[in-house]
């Protein structure tokens, strides 16, 4: 058993543990960000973590209305510049809380004055010391190099942080369905360790997903690419009609995210576009006819609402990208040429 | 010859034409922008007009400070979303004028009284009509789908608007050298087409740049992508430690562009990690010890500064991808399952 296997199965009890830890605080960061009538939101992110401040972006600009910008770090740490972020909520998203671009991020907000927030696994790392609000994953040791609790805790933080701000008790009711959608997904874990013999031979794949799920293809596509050394590259769907779509020819294999509601009508379109051009279509869905176009297919819960769906979706990816890289002899827990903590300047 | 080719021959002369179509309107959105105390930036673009939009997001953030949110148009056209844009400059960029989510971007943000700046090269499309100030590329007629001068008439307007919002005459001067350096990289067609034939048979590629130059490893990739169907993918030299370097494997063809400049010491460390991975590099760079470590390489001109530097980088991404399409037979001009004018919703 890898490592990498077992913290996908944690990850139903560790949503519990991580919203108790971080309650108090989350509850607390709302309330200052309501008293200086913050109007803009900055992520500082890499890797994984920067996936995950995505999903954060989608759900902050569709909830809060609140613009939020992506940062791109060498702003900071190789042309010196200055970005006004005084006004603004700054979050650092690091696994390991050692990234030292996001801590310079971090550090450059907290003296203009900025709400700093960072999100770590380590709350004696130095991101967690440097903020005056950690936002602590508490989803215990990450070993595998490969990350799945620590990400999807990032999501399920960043998620509640935006409930609360929104005073949106709708999303929060979501969320409470995400550890038991989760669990579902891995009881469903044999069946998609089965499907995966089918792609033992593959060397390369398109990620696509919409809206929300777009940075769930991200960051299954990343999986898939650091355990099995397959050339997985995401796309968002709607961008995907621009340039990539000229690389699809017959046998290519495409995974497609195409959950039920707002973003389904596009993702059956691409479906049957892909069909035509001859693509290999695997289907991740909770609806009936998108799982009925694919190839192949692989059913997720229903009924939690869509901002909870990248959950089980992310934890799709995670089954698939670990079955996939034991199945070809790999170790998911040791990917070559990469270390757990990436401290980029 | 190609009309992919011709209209990369014809970048030289279109930047002039460019400048002087737009320099009046420039200078009256800057004025605006002063009036008001503009602190936040929005842009919305897709495929080739959004790698325009990361150029101008690095260039904005490191020479203004102020933040660039690159949106996300489904918040508008699938979710719903009602984003705060009111205190905000909002960018459109589509060569045609005619995307829809970006049109619906704009008019959301009209709507709400922000300053909104469309960049199309059809003065007559949906686009370019509906806002105050259009931004024209002045390119002529772009006949090849795969667009070359359009692309980079959209950064030299972007790049021209924020050298005037920063009063950075430094910056105009670089700018003013951007027509002599792409005429220098064009005078070394024949030198980069004959290195295309080394690549004749790839199947698959990696294509590198760091800070501002991330959006022309971006664009580069498109290029390959789309006019000779090669799996070609593109990452920020920075985040490929993370996850993506796992699929380095011997003689994996990686093009990286490494400028001198603040980003020089990053790439010669990536550059170094892929030749000992066994990777077959391709640097692209004006300067020397750079160029040597390559197993291949394309100089550029020296002279012109970091933030111009960009526009070469760009024409040998358009030359080795024409090159490479002819080469292999195909048409750039026409790639399978692409139109000209994509219209997202």
């Amino acid at each position: 058993m890898t490592h990498m296997w077992l913290e996908i199965l944690e990850q139903p009890k560790v949503f519990e543990k991580c919203l108790i830890q971080n309650e108090k605080n989350i509850r607390t960061i709302v309330s200052i960000l309501k008293e200086r009538n913050i109007r803009h939101v900055i992520i500082a992110a890499r890797g994984t973590s920067d996936h995950a401040g995505i999903y954060a972006k989608y759900l902050a600009e569709i909830k809060l209305g609140i613009p939020v910008t992506l940062a791109a770090p060498s702003i900071f740490t190789l042309y010196n510049g200055n970005l006004k972020m005084d006004d603004s909520l700054v979050i650092g998203i690091s696994q390991s809380g050692r990234a030292a671009d996001v801590l310079e991020v971090i550090n450059k907000a907290k003296a203009q004055g900025a709400l700093t927030v960072p999100i770590t696994n380590h709350a004696d790392s130095p991101l967690a010391q440097e903020a005056e609000f950690h936002l602590d994953c508490a989803a215990g040791v990450e070993k595998s190099v490969s990350a799945t609790k620590t990400f999807t805790t990032q999501v399920y933080l960043l998620a509640h942080l935006i409930a609360e701000w929104a005073e949106d008790e709708a999303l929060k009711n979501e969320l409470s369905k995400v550890p038991e959608i989760v669990q579902k997904v891995i009881d469903n874990a044999d069946y998609i360790k089965n499907l995966v013999q089918r792609y033992r031979f593959m060397n390369e794949c398109f990620v696509l997903g919409r809206g929300i799920n777009f940075p769930i293809a991200l960051e299954s596509a990343l999986k898939i690419q650091e355990t099995s050394y397959v050339r997985a590259k995401a796309y968002a769907t709607s961008d995907f009609h621009h340039g990539p779509f000229a690389m699809i020819d017959n046998h290519m294999p495409v995974i497609i995210f195409a959950p039920e509601g707002p973003t389904l009508a596009d993702s059956m379109e691409m479906i049957n576009k892909l069909k035509n051009a001859g693509a290999d279509v695997l289907v991740v869905s909770n609806n009936a006819e998108a799982l009925s176009k694919g190839d192949t297919s692989i059913e997720i819960p229903n009924g939690a609402g869509e901002f909870a769906v990248p959950f089980a979706n992310a934890v799709v990816g995670q089954i698939f990208a670990c079955s996939l890289s034991v199945l070809r002899g790999l170790n998911p827990d040791t990917p070559r040429g990469l270390s757990k903590v990436t401290i980029t300047r």
